[in-house]
């Protein structure tokens, strides 16, 4: 092979749990390639990398994203990539051509790659995707024991905040626990709203009439609402 | 006017704190006439007509299951009711021909009528309605202060949990607060739950590795996400 050739690119495609172990043993298998993974998170892999000593100068860490709540190869799709960001997470240690070769994958699948730390991905995901996976399934578990005639209502809006609600709970258990350290403070803010929701509702379920439920009750309502209007007005549209 | 002509019918589209009253003085104004109401709540309406002592024979709810985020006239559709449910709540003093006029208001529009009591209707729209909406408020909220880079990583999973929240504050305000007894024991069980799954990430995350974390705690993880998977399978296709 001539000297500028590029490097051989092993892709670990795995849950997160298990990951690092699978990076460490393909970066020791292929002692001239550059790995990377498609794993989720990327904290948790990096530590498990670390733990076992790996070459780190020939990990680069990737996220693409792109996929959807079904799996399997009739979920396949050529186009998955497209125009979806894939982001590229090189550690301190990562060599320039190691980094370079995950960007070309990503280029070579008409993703548009950007370049996040493990600790910044980590936490964007939990903010745009862990926890909103989280709200989807809690919301939909009540559905369980439901009426079918209530079913009947069921509009737009039910089947969009719950359609993720389908994805796999082993790898969603795997997703959620590596990234605890990102997911648990994000889910402690919405608990803590929850929970002024619930007060508010007691005080205007407890009222009787709608005139005399407290200022503050319907303040917190309107504010809850509010805060969603602010939030969803920023997604890049 | 023969005698066989159908009830003159007026229409009260008014958020659901007002519209016992404007119902009330409907009925009042126009003697002959039967008056619905299509606000998203039937209990608090019924419940204010009551202390009206309004004549409720004359009065029967509905609800078009109808309509989206967006609000105004340019948001008008003249397909807004096609296929959509439609329910229809007679109280027990309502006329057969007062039910059978509302019935024919939806049947008109090419809605599906569906007839439920107040309190069905109620627990209904708070499972597949309002708890929603709460969520996705919720979820929607965490993203005020998020990284500009964070937000780049949205896909649609992001997108479709989020899209109601761009809803109005204030008339969300007021049907949560008219829907408060049906709203609050589900929110009750959302919270008991996110509650577990707090506890089982702040295990995981103490935990270090994967192969650390408690059955326990993997187990509550995955059992929300099943849970979600039989709720969402329960909506009709």
């Amino acid at each position: 092979e001539p000297d500028d050739a590029p490097p051989a690119l092993v892709v670990v495609a795995a849950p997160p749990d298990v990951t690092g172990d699978v990076v460490a043993a393909e970066l020791t298998a292929h002692p001239e390639a550059v790995v990377t993974d498609v794993a989720s998170v990327k904290g948790a892999v990096l530590h498990a990398l670390r733990e076992h000593g790996a070459d780190l100068a020939r990990y680069v860490g990737s996220h693409p994203m792109a996929g959807s709540e079904r799996s399997g190869p009739t979920a396949a799709r050529p186009d998955l990539f497209v125009g979806r960001p894939w982001v590229v997470v090189g550690t301190p240690e990562s060599a320039p051509d190691a980094v370079l070769a995950v960007r070309n994958l990503a280029t070579d699948l008409v993703a548009t790659p950007l370049t996040l730390g493990a600790d910044a991905h980590d936490a964007a995901v939990a903010l745009v995707s862990h926890v909103p996976q989280v709200a989807a399934s809690l919301v939909a578990a009540r559905l369980r024991d439901a009426d079918p005639a209530a079913l009947d209502l069921a509009g737009q809006g039910l089947r969009d905040v719950t359609r993720i609600a389908a994805g796999d709970p082993a790898l969603w258990t795997s997703i959620l626990a590596a990234n605890a350290p990102a997911v648990l403070p994000v889910l402690r803010e919405l608990a803590r709203d929850l929970g002024a929701v619930v007060d508010a509702l007691e005080e205007a379920g407890s009222a009787g009439t709608h005139q005399a439920v407290p200022d503050g009750a319907l303040g917190t309502l309107a504010a809850t609402i509010a805060a969603g209007n602010a939030g969803v007005a920023r997604i890049p549209g």
